[in-house]
């Protein structure tokens, strides 16, 4: 790994990582008075009347905006529209590099404004800004606002996902699958920790469950969340109702010891090699974090954990929600998908697992590079 | 000049106007690594801490946001967002073309929201989008709450310049100074009638008064704006303080005869040859209605109109802002220069009409395809 100095050089020398190019030629007084004015006079009269076509001529036809406040950016934390605006500019080089997607980055300066953080706000711009996108990915946005904002905006016509939640989840099921076969157990049958229950952690329990998967046991900061517990609301009273069966109250040290996977997306360091020893053999650690993981790859393995995964390019194993993301919005701007439904994520996982014919512990997961994973995605959309 | 059909035609095989692109390789796992996950933290982090640092290392560089409501697109109206997308698309089509910049449409769907087109509601969105940004172009907003909503933004750090105003009125300028040349008359002394008293018009007004003009007369659909008009207020009232000094009540009939330039920024056909006859000799017609001018070039020649300008490609003399937009913002992404002041303006024009070194009655505006404009223009900006 490049050093923090050199990675800032890096981005300095770079200055701005996307930028914009003309689709059309703009060279003589033709092409002004077919692409400016007066032929852009037609084009605006027809939309006017009829913009269901704006799909078909202009920019919706292939645009995501990728829309943050920076609340919870990647395991950094609330770091505000400017820390979060090279993470996004980085989604959409990848947008584009994998899927040819025309997206751009929107950081939201909340705390500029007067009721600062409220979801109506984002709601209201998000539906203000949606007419010149195909499609709206939601990023880097805190639990639990995140759950009202995305489920406030479904029926706006194009595709809303909230990529921390749902592009995680389709990537760990992905690999969880795979996992399952290589430490030789049903995937039914695991028993999997997840740590903690915020917008990644809330999706992946969901998207599991609805895969099978009826062993979950979920913590937050205050330990693991169960029926008895005082004081559940929201998302979390919601996953009280399907996650932990025992009904075990306490925290990683009472549900580790035993468990087949741990699922972390929560923070740098999460967790102590000594829990991670006390798992059943072959226990499955997805480490995801970004860029500092729950637990190092080599100090899990030397732990005794049998199959490893990050978020991170430079291990093997990268569970990122970039094998999701540009198959998943690919795939609903050919088609015209304007929502993006449970089915439709096992779909998507299933077919990312399915490109790992022979999965083994350092490969449960297609790379990144693997040009089959955005059309393997893409179709499942569909 | 192309039939509609055809236009439309052309618009549906292109689709997309614009596109993005990477300026960096995302080839490898080491790109990966470094433009994503684990690099893009190291990114995030100092963005955090030195927000100021995104012009350097970020899209906000050399991005500008083209926001529109929609309210008053072309001389088309109030015809909403999905009309005003194309135009707003062929304005970032030239932004890359002409001065490099990378700039993206944002259309505002306000009739969705409570509140529709309420200023407020607009500068709110703005001040939170603008982070991602170097520069805004509010491009087709009715008056008069363009004035509102740009005065509201002067502070927001980034250069925010509502296009339909000063654009126009920075080439109007600059067209003018050449025109009155090829007339024989002193650009001071010239009695100019500018209708209406919408966005463009009133800024006009005041760059042409800044510029030296103190005879200048307006309208709006009620007539001339003189100081004795009952209800006055905003901007006319504002208006009636320094134009009109013979305090003309009446229409275009009352105070096109004996004057010497006509400057047309409101509709389609507004402007009746009957009219252009009872001009002073060599009278000035500006018809910068798009995509119909308010009288025909052949039509004002006929009656008697020695130069005639209008907004589009297809006839001589493009009175259009896309000769000033461009530089504008390429002087101030380049220099940081967060406003774009009447000074400014002044300058812009100037270099403008200095590009045109002997105005004829064809030529006194430099052409869309003179290489040297953006330059000029930008000069004249830092």
């Amino acid at each position: 790994m490049l050093e923090a100095k050199k990675i800032l050089k890096a981005y300095m020398k770079a200055g701005a990582r996307i930028e914009t190019r003309g689709r059309v030629k703009l060279k003589n007084k033709k092409d002004f008075a077919l692409w400016y004015t007066p032929g852009v006079g037609v084009a605006a009269t027809h939309l006017a009347k009829h913009p269901e076509d704006a799909r078909k001529m202009s920019i919706k036809k292939n645009s995501v905006a990728i829309i943050s406040d920076g609340s919870a950016v990647l395991g950094l934390g609330n770091i505000g529209p400017y820390g979060a605006l090279p993470v996004m500019e980085g989604k959409a080089l990848i947008f584009k590099e994998k899927a040819n997607i025309d997206a751009w980055p929107i950081v939201l300066d909340l705390p500029a404004l007067a009721g600062a953080h409220e979801p109506e706000e984002i709601i209201k711009i998000v539906k203000a800004i949606a007419p010149a996108f195909g499609g709206i990915n939601l990023e880097d946005i805190a639990a639990p606002k995140c759950f009202e904002i995305e489920a406030a905006l479904q029926d706006l016509g194009i595709p809303v996902m909230h990529d921390d939640q749902h592009g995680t989840a389709i990537v760990v099921l992905a690999g969880l699958l795979n996992a399952a076969k290589v430490v030789g157990k049903k995937f039914e049958n695991l028993k999997i920790v997840i740590s903690v229950a915020g917008a990644a952690g809330t999706a992946i329990a969901k998207l599991l469950y609805a895969a099978g998967n009826h062993h979950l046991i979920l913590l937050d900061r205050e330990g693991t969340i169960h029926r008895m517990r005082a004081g559940l609301r929201g998302h979390k009273l919601d996953l009280a109702g399907f996650t932990n069966p025992p009904q075990i109250a306490g925290g990683l040290e009472h549900v580790l010891p035993g468990a087949d996977a741990f699922i972390g997306v929560s923070g740098a360091g999460a967790l102590d090699p000594s829990l991670v020893a006390k798992m059943k053999p072959g226990a499955i650690i997805f480490a995801l974090a970004n860029p500092v993981p729950e637990i190092m790859p080599a100090e899990a393995k030397k732990a005794g954990a049998m199959v490893i995964a990050t978020g991170r390019s430079d291990f093997p194993n990268q569970v990122n929600n970039a094998l999701a993301y540009p198959g998943i919005f690919r795939g609903a701007l050919d088609k015209g998908v304007t929502k993006i439904t449970q089915e439709t994520k096992l779909r998507a996982a299933r077919a990312l697992a399915a490109l790992v014919a022979k999965p083994t512990a350092d490969k449960i997961i297609p790379d990144l590079l693997d040009p089959r994973v955005v059309k393997a995605v893409a179709k499942a959309v569909r």
